[in-house]
């Protein structure tokens, strides 16, 4: 397999880490997105939307949406497991995942905060608040949803499941923004047990063959 | 099966199609977003996130996040299915409901107009270009990656999936903000297909008890 991806973009690191966890190898294929290199047309026969990150499988087709490439290496490849067995435990892993995927980080990506900056021309700290109030507003959602289950190891159970591929990157970016994590006992509990883990390390971005830092 | 939710909220328009497109009988609770009855203490208890829809099923549980409600819809109740069965078309149906999902509804829902207007002092019609700039710039991703697929009915194959359910309340609040769908033709000719499925028909928003049309 193939992975189109870049070292700092956080659906990237999700799909990273679910490829790590399940112990597949894959290629490392870097888009510069900041040089805009999801934009050019060498990259438009990769992925007709332009988005990073896509997965080439060993068949040659191309898949897109971090979520949606998470369920199918989980579907394809179910050891170990990113999802619970049972529908009701699917649904809460899943909630969780999307709670970062579908709340958070939509509204913090590159395009949003370029929009900020050249449509409604804010300035470097208005932009830097509205990223912090997301993730933290975004956070504490999760917290309280945590704060529902059992007690756990990572954020659903005691294995790393879909919920903490969004969570760890979901982190990272709002360490990048000096987010404040106070309070978020249960949500930075996890995020710490993942960071103990081989499979989280190998996929973070100082991990990565394109990292700048 | 009971459901909390909006008329015109977009996640539960899309949980409201999933249950009549495997004709669930739902009991419909209606809260009112506007009015903030997301954010009174008895909603709290409902979803500790304090986000619509919430699902609550035949054993009390409540389920949240509208595609991960789908998905458990799906997985309790197959048929219809709303994924195909094969990993890649169902990893290509998931990438095309998140598209949706994740990369245009996040940008338009109610607490970020908010932001927009109270944070940022935008006025009226900065705020509705706002929301048309997402809208359109995402249904142009949407339709570039149809492009690459067979000709059908509807988004992905010839019977309503995941895709439909997400593509349908994001034309309806488009429309809503007068958005212009030129051009879009596949994806369009997706959406009129759906509207004239009596499953669609039947959880449009004008079809609600809530409906304040």
């Amino acid at each position: 397999m193939k992975l189109y991806n870049y070292f700092r973009s956080s659906a990237s690191f999700r799909v990273r880490i679910a490829l790590e966890l399940k112990g597949l190898p894959y290629e490392y294929l870097p888009v510069h997105l900041v040089k805009g290199e999801h934009k050019q047309p060498g990259y438009g026969a990769v992925s007709p939307s332009g988005l990073v990150p896509t997965l080439v499988n060993d068949s040659g087709e191309h898949l897109g949406q971090s979520l949606a490439i998470m369920e199918y290496l989980d579907e394809t490849h179910p050891r170990p497991p990113l999802l619970p067995a049972d529908p009701v435990g699917r649904a809460k892993v899943r909630a969780l995942a999307q709670l970062v995927a579908c709340e958070i980080h939509p509204l913090n990506n590159l395009r949003v905060l370029k929009y900020l900056v050249r449509e409604l021309k804010l300035d470097e700290e208005r932009k830097n608040a509205w990223y912090r109030h997301w993730v933290r507003e975004g956070l504490e959602l999760y917290e309280r949803e945590l704060a529902q289950l059992p007690s756990s190891t990572y954020s659903f159970g005691d294995t790393p499941t879909l919920a903490d591929c969004c969570l760890v990157p979901q982190i990272f970016n709002g360490m990048r923004f000096n987010t404040s994590f106070d309070g978020l006992t249960r949500t930075m509990a996890a995020y710490e047990a993942c960071m103990k883990h081989p499979a989280f390390q190998q996929a973070q971005p100082s991990s990565c063959p394109d990292n700048e830092a």
